[in-house]
């Protein structure tokens, strides 16, 4: 018996709407005892590039049978497209705006302009697998939680609509400058705890293990959050993170998104 | 084999504190497996009408074989009754408090006067259903979770209690005013997004599509979000809605729930 | 065919971050179809003595057959260690921090010092049960998270490392003053109603239904919160709480966290 379905869900629905509940209602319709796991609700309304970070950080810790839907559409209603692609590591269902091109870029199923590489994607367009009359307003609910449920029980990708093979994926230009001597990136996100993460993957870090921001100077990478009062470490994004001892670095030395981060190596 | 049973839960009990979890607790220690839907904990405390909303807007989309337990409770441990009723589409559970009327009216099940009409209801109580003893502050863990519970388990409706055929519905007054050229309605819900979601269904807007609200006019109704900076269009749930392009109506343009909405036919 | 195994999950990750979501992945990896409950994830930041209150108010809620996952550790990545304990009411998964000190003293399995008593348990210390490599600030992710999915795939808990017989529990001061003609104790929770509850259990309040607390004086114990506009009452945990009816008696009456609360015998 092959496991159960699993089918994630990201969305800028926030949890006092009945939104999310009405499309796990649509999902449980067509492919009961599915497992519904909700990734965020909080993305920021619209910010679609958020959205793309979430689910690029979360896609390798599921089976590969698993579905990750993603709702943050502000173009829903417009000419956008919506798809669905199958990848070696996973099945991806949501609106053509970049929403999972980070994704797909992180496991090696896009090359650049956007095009699949060892991934299949097919736009939406089957009425069959639609729930109609579609409105203009949330096809999440008609559109993107009933192919996510018919994948889920079974029905072959192709038969969802025509085959594509390239994604609309903004140009993100490389953040990160790599110097002789040192790397520079930013703070990209600050998590719930004030712990403010960057842009710089661990691989640069251990050739520069001094880090510099907002004029703090740390001098090596600590291995816990209890190490010292402020730390700079690689946390369990694989990222360098600058985090205070039990409390908010973010708070505490006012570290935001966007501020500068740059690492050096041993003198 | 018949589909797991779901059970959706709509609470104020808010995601802070451990009451929606003990609940969980007590359903799956009756009937181990049944897919529990969170709708929404987020009710302002005991707002029964929004509970009643919510419910209102979520039955449609779930199966049939769906027990909607709602717990919004200020009557909790007074004389008010604690009931289950059984329609063509799906069960409700939870106080006779008027938190299932509108979804009852919604499907037809309801007559005036609160009178059940193709559904079937009970009071529930029976002490072999409950959590024994019954608590004066927490039905939702020691009445009505066992109730829906029992009901997934497959446990008969009449099982659990006495028969009712009219629930305590309070009367609420036509708040739609339809005249010859215009119809005259409220703002009764600004979503998370900021839409400002009107008590204006579509049927009455296709005769008359001007809309006024606040000093604002929109000549015609928009096909999605982003036709201009400020639309009025058919939102997801079938009502009239005013919306502003990847931004807040409400914020940018002061719209509040109990603003009047007039639609005017063409001229 | 034994019930699908449930696990239970307690943080202070919020709900913004993917953090919940990454562990919940690696769980349904290793055991697909479990039933996952969020308790909370609200816990404020590293307080493991509200968690431990959390799980504590939780565990009798749940069939035997339940894991509870909490994951609230300021020390990860010290050497603190990471612990499963199985007793007859369930199994325990976190750090050895404290947290589940109180669930464990409330069902009889802890004796003074933090011996177990009539419960089992481990380190969990075998690699074959981890994620590896373990990362130095996630063990949610890379020890507990595992720990608690193999369990429920049916894993003998010896096989996750050596036994312990005592858990590092803080000590904790009798708060209650239990006197002649009256017993004193504290509020020291404020729910999301705004209830104050006190520790103060119910069998003392038996013959002591008089009760004061910032001035205010509650003659008797009320039977629901519609009783009066502020009442006292045995809440649904057991203990002396004191409501405002259809409001909050934490904003009404200023009762916060901390304050003293007297009940005294009938004259």
């Amino acid at each position: 018996m092959p496991a159960a379905p699993i089918i994630t869900i990201t969305t800028d629905f926030g949890l006092d709407d009945p939104y999310v509940a009405i499309m796990k209602g649509v999902i449980l319709g067509i492919m009961p005892g599915t497992t519904l796991v909700d990734i965020t609700h909080s993305v920021p309304a619209q910010d679609v590039r958020h959205a793309a970070q979430i689910v690029a950080s979360v896609w390798r810790y599921f089976p590969t049978n698993t579905i990750h839907l993603a709702v943050v559409d502000p173009g829903v209603g417009t000419r956008r497209r919506a798809l669905a692609i199958e990848s070696p590591h996973g099945t991806f269902v949501g609106p053509d705006n970049g929403v999972f091109c980070a994704s797909l870029e992180s496991q090696d199923s896009l090359k650049s302009g956007g095009i699949l590489s060892g991934a299949r994607g097919v736009e939406l367009r089957s009425r069959r697998y639609r729930r109609e009359p579609v409105s203009r307003t949330f096809h999440g609910r008609d559109i993107f939680a009933p192919a996510a449920a018919h994948l889920a029980a079974g029905v072959a990708l192709e038969e969802l609509g025509p085959a594509i093979d390239r994604l609309d994926c903004p140009a993100i230009a490389a953040e990160i400058d790599i110097g002789a001597d040192e790397v520079r990136g930013h703070v990209v996100r600050v998590d719930h705890f004030g712990n403010a993460i960057t842009d710089i993957p661990a691989s640069l870090v251990a050739e520069h293990p001094h880090t510099e921001v907002r004029g703090l100077l740390l001098d090596g990478l600590a291995r816990s959050y209890q190490d010292a009062e402020i730390v700079a470490l690689i946390g369990s994004h694989g990222h360098l993170e600058i985090a205070a001892r039990n409390g908010s670095a973010s708070a505490q030395y006012g570290l935001r998104i966007g501020d500068e981060v740059v690492v050096r190596g041993p003198k």
